[in-house]
């Protein structure tokens, strides 16, 4: 039925090289969100869909379009997408992989001269690193489904101080637009988005396995500014009784929270738990008994009940170290997000697809958040395929095997040319 | 035989109220040694010497010798003496107060027209708070007492970033004095050091006693560079299995070596312990998995068999969380020192002194280190009293009630005045 489509990886390739030739920084990507390095990526993937005959739109967020228009113009659209901004002294794939896994897609199709039924969008979507620039979660995705708060177009970038709304405005683009509660996309025009993503992880490196097929997002529960209030004193004059150290009263709850998320798994939940900052304060050094320390903690499962049973955890420890310690925990505000499962339909067409082209593949959770999650929360089909990679991500040594990222282009187009067909 | 002899008091508490005046610095107390507020307190103590009358001397190094003649000018001294500088941001009284009980004694035998039997100096020692300064230990005292290294003039301050050296020029002092192995004061010239100092600790204040007579000076095991390698990963993306965290490696570490601190002292062991910075490093943040740590140890007791006891357990516990946890610990150089007894002589003089005037103590032993501490390593006997303080030290809440602080200065003026009579 479908003629002998593949993707166009030898284009992507290019892109990649390009991208990092104009972002790499010294020592890794820097692409900042609604910044510079964001800016030289959307006009390169303009500059080829240009070359390649695609529509080109965009949207007043800042999100770019573009389009191999279908037989059928009036039916819902296939997305296939991410972003292009990374953190950092990132790697080059994070984000940019989905976007040129689409092109990539949406070339080979129109070398091999193939209409599909639906309109094939290439979405590249801004500022997902958000918690790198902005403290704010997908501004970008989120901006053109019509689902950000306009009080969030005032959070500031922490290194220059100004709003997203005036970064926004920078870039030539219309903060307005979100004040007005209006969307570029959603469920009525999007029939799928398909996010290709490298994992970020090591599980399909250690399994062998070249792909995956992501089941759900994780929510979940973070306090970013912890603190531990102890007393300062010198390190050689005070004897244990008389101690309020903050530093091992955090120790304690550190340890104490990473023996329940072990015995929580073994009793079947699956889940993360990290003290992304575990850290006496800035004035700490030595003779002075820490009297001040701080953290952040980061709980996710796609299973929020999961992510609830550790902070119950956190809640009877917290009040035995103070009890025990004479110190006193102030967790501060706390912040997370709903879990997002994937959309049945589109998992199962990612399965026909890696099937009929004999791709091996693992069906797994996200262990991060993405894009994906907004459309997820905005009422449309939502899939992702992860590609395996190597050394994480979010830091110059990021890998990918260019074969593993054929497989997800190959994947995902003919996901897209048959999807609803 | 003793006139009825009575320490000033009031000259004292004039004086402390004069070097409060002129090194608060907004928050607390700051006497940089070799440096500004150094300079001020010893200038300070020189025009009170020279109204006293007192016989005036500056070493080579900067110490100064106020010297009320004793009766026989050619037998060894009594020194009373402690430091002037201060942490930053500390409190007026640790190391002032050693001086001014000093300066009171002698000035009360001035005004009580009594003539000691030997010499009686008052020494204001320089740089004592080392650590806060130059990373290395009384360099005032020791460069004295002809004990400094000449290497050791080359340690820079952090925030200066130019070598004790240099700062000692500056001041008009002569490092060539310490290159050349000379000293100004020693065991064949002095009969005893004793020092006043604020107790730093919460003992004497807890068991309601003005002050204590110290049996020794704890010696110590330090790593001061210690550090954790582990992996840097993606908070979400990386399951428990696949982790190298770091900063629950060292959580783990932390909390052992309480517990095995704990264990000993239930033994009989009488240490301190303390994780003085327990940190992520800088740049850990959210959704990463802490790939590095740092922490500084300070263990603590007068019997270093206490201090090698925890170390076993610290090299025991890193081999074990180094294998299972996938970390690598990198303890760094280990500095450390010596425990120094107090001489029983001196301890002896100083329970006589006490007793003869009613006054409450405690024989117990510090926490701290002090200059006492360079005297009796390079054989004078020496002996410290501690007086009751509120609030710590090192740090602007550091307090000391007068009547606890005249107390101190009695039992030191009987003490000079009878010693070896």
């Amino acid at each position: 039925m479908l003629p002998n489509l593949t993707p166009d990886v030898a284009l992507a390739e290019q892109l990649f090289a390009e991208l990092r030739a104009r972002s790499f920084d010294g020592t890794g990507i820097t692409r900042e969100a609604y910044g510079p390095g964001e800016r030289m990526a959307h006009a390169l993937l303009a500059e080829a869909g240009d070359a390649l005959g695609l529509e080109r739109k965009v949207d007043p967020v800042g999100n770019m379009y573009l389009t191999l228009p279908g037989a059928d113009r009036a039916t819902k659209r296939v997305i296939l997408g991410s972003h292009l901004d990374s953190v950092r002294q990132g790697g080059n794939y994070d984000g940019a992989a989905g976007v040129l896994a689409g092109l990539a897609a949406v070339a080979g199709m129109k070398r091999a001269g193939f209409t599909p039924g639906r309109d094939v969008t290439v979405m590249a979507i801004r500022a997902e690193e958000a918690g790198a620039w902005f403290p704010t979660s997908y501004p970008g995705s989120r901006g053109a489904l019509g689902t950000m708060r306009p009080e969030e177009l005032q959070v500031k970038r922490l290194d220059s101080g100004r709003t997203l709304a005036e970064h926004m405005r920078d870039e030539g683009f219309d903060p307005g637009f979100v004040e007005a509660g209006q969307r570029a996309v959603g469920p009525d025009d999007v029939a799928a988005f398909l996010e290709v993503h490298i994992e970020q992880g090591p599980v399909l490196d250690a399994e062998g396995i070249p792909i995956g097929i992501i089941t759900g997002i994780p929510g979940s529960r973070r306090l970013r500014a912890g603190r531990v209030i102890g007393e300062w004193n010198h390190s050689g004059a005070t004897p244990r009784k008389y101690r309020r150290d903050a530093a091992i009263a955090l120790a304690d709850l550190a340890v104490a929270m990473d023996e329940a998320w072990c015995l929580l798994e073994a009793r079947g939940h699956r889940m993360v738990c990290t003290f992304c900052v575990l850290a006496t304060a800035p004035e700490a050094g030595f003779t002075k008994i820490p009297g001040e320390a701080h953290f952040q903690l980061d709980v996710r499962s796609v299973n929020l009940h999961s992510c609830d049973a550790l902070f119950e955890v956190l809640y009877d420890k917290v009040a035995e170290i103070e009890a025990r310690r004479g110190v006193r925990f102030e967790l501060g505000s706390e912040a997370g997000s709903r879990a997002s499962p994937m959309d049945a339909g589109v998992q199962a067409g990612l399965v026909r697809a890696a099937e009929a082209l004999g791709a091996k593949y693992l069906a797994m959770a996200s262990g991060g958040g993405h894009d994906a999650a907004a459309f997820a929360q905005a009422g449309v089909p939502a899939g992702m395929l992860f590609v395996r990679n190597q050394n994480g991500s979010h830091n110059p040594h990021e890998a990918m095997r260019m074969e593993d990222f054929a497989v997800a282009c190959a994947v995902a187009q003919r996901f897209a040319a048959e999807y609803g067909a």
